[in-house]
């Protein structure tokens, strides 16, 4: 055989589970010879590989909503490709396909297990992972579902950079946010919050006490808190809400990588007295509005109305480096692997 | 005049912030002249009146939905007696009513700011207080409106032997709990909670880890945290939580005497994995569900299906007394200031 038949797939594996932070040596690259094609079965050459942040907590052995990654098995997540061979009668070769297989260049499978997305015109197949997928997905079920923004309410966004915070900021202003505020790791992030997703004001959290940074933000308070961040943040928020905020709780990158349990903020009880809302979720509950979710994105990217970062990285076998550097923050924008030629 | 006309009224003030345990000198007791009653007004002479939990915060100089209690000026709170004196068309000498006037013995104000309640026959006075009033209230919102209770549910519920906490445990079986679990801090009240008020397991969270002794009651997990208590008992039921629970928080006891603040606990992160939700709630915001409850506490009470417990402390003297005891949770079930002839 040749490899124009894309019939060996360099996959990477986790072989032992992180404590703290993740190092190289806790994956290792395999290539694994495919065999042919049985009925109903399709091979994808994958274009992008998404790196996210709830990646690291599949590394560990703890009880989620998502299962944990095997140890000797390939990391599974959000990709996207093109059929390159086809068993299957109604998916063709050259169909974009997006899928949940992962880290890995060539995947092959029940053709039910990919979903076919259209080739939009001026689309880019890499939104698939994330402002057209489930980032974007991600950021319209917490606002609308889970922290059940209002017209006029005041948004804070932790981690507010990223793929999913930079969806919320303009995903709350579309949805009539009164104001919409972003916190980020770096004051170039900073800069791209106002400048660039129209947020009205935000902050570098490694600039003082969270907590004094958001009340200068956000001097009269706020309704909603959308966290990627979790730690010192929600202990700011809980300080700033006013009466009756709500929280959607979708990530805690400032604690993924922690080896030691970190204590929680000392103002809890303001839950109590402000009458507050928290609540966690993972985007796998929340499928069913995806529909609503991509008619609307969809008239809203048709209308200019939504802008997006993508840091790339080029090359299966730099996975787990973007994996790592998207941990550390320095992707602005969605981290993406290119698979490339 | 004579004290016959009830027209010196004793009442207990607050004249310092108490930071950590309040003592005795927080508090003063004065003597006051009532005036002649104005047209609209009446004169009630208080049978029972209630010290509560949520009175100590009031006792901060904080930010709640409750606001802070003045200095100098008399502890408001619910209190329940006849009326003395009329000048109210519509409400006539011997009449039951409730009010937020608090601890005092005679008080006197518009007759609108009273609410008449009919006396029932066999049902005292003083359950106007507890699991006819406020607690009960409190209680049915908590476990219907703020955690969504379901049958078949297993329900935790912190400071189990308080006049909250055996109105949930006992409303939670009510309406079909698969499984109800308490927490309380003697062993006399943990006997109480499975020997009297129908409780399937409890524990004292003295004798030891609260997230062992939880998972040793509820081994296959808990959907609905009822929580009185705050600190331990929040990580202990996030520990125990299965996907998708609800925690109502309606009370911290623990950590409102607390001088420094307290961490918050270090598995806050399983609010995501879990898909979990946490709210507080006073129950002054949900008091549109007043007449629901009464009307199905009434058929409860008039099935013999509900038991309580009241500790009774005598004299308004004693008011002050009967807070602290309660704080360090000396009562089972309601603590009531009977006020005496």
């Amino acid at each position: 055989m040749t490899t124009d038949t894309h019939d060996i797939s360099t996959q990477i594996q986790l072989v032992s589970r992180p404590i703290g932070w993740p190092t190289a040596e806790d994956f290792r690259t395999v290539q694994i010879a495919l065999g042919p094609l049985q009925p109903g079965e399709i091979r994808v050459r994958n274009e992008f590989v998404s790196v996210d942040p709830y990646m690291r907590g599949r590394m560990n052995d703890a009880r989620s909503y998502v299962a944990p990654y095997e140890l000797g098995e390939t990391i599974l997540g959000g990709a996207v490709g093109r059929v390159v061979a086809s068993a299957a009668a109604d998916v063709p070769v050259g169909a974009a396909v997006l899928h949940q297989r992962g880290w890995a260049d060539v995947v092959q499978g029940d053709a039910a297990t990919f979903r076919v997305v259209p080739d939009l015109p001026g689309v880019p197949l890499s939104l698939r992972l994330h402002i057209l997928g489930m980032t974007g997905l991600t950021a319209y079920a917490g606002l609308t579902r889970i922290a059940a923004m209002q017209p006029g309410d005041t948004v804070f966004v932790s981690g507010a950079a990223g793929s999913v915070g930079t969806a919320v900021g303009q995903i709350a202003r579309l949805l009539g946010a009164g104001r919409v505020v972003g916190s980020a790791g770096t004051p170039e992030k900073v800069a791209l919050l106002t400048e660039k997703y129209g947020f009205d004001a935000a902050f570098n959290y490694r600039d003082g006490e969270v907590s004094a940074l958001l009340a200068a933000a956000a001097p009269d308070g706020i309704d909603v808190f959308f966290d990627n961040v979790g730690g010192d943040h929600l202990g700011a928020a809980l300080d700033a809400f006013r009466d009756g905020g709500r929280a959607a709780l979708c990530g805690a990158i400032s604690s993924y990588n922690a080896s030691e349990p970190v204590p929680g903020p000392a103002n809890l009880a303001n839950i109590i007295t402000r009458a507050l809302r928290l609540e966690g979720f993972t985007i796998g509950q929340h499928l069913d509005l995806a529909p609503e979710f991509q008619g609307r994105m969809a008239e809203w990217m048709a209308a200019g109305k939504i802008v997006f970062d993508e840091t790339i990285v080029d090359g299966i076998e730099h996975t787990v480096d973007a994996f790592l550097d998207m941990l550390r923050g320095a992707n602005t924008g969605k981290m993406l692997v290119r698979v490339g030629a």
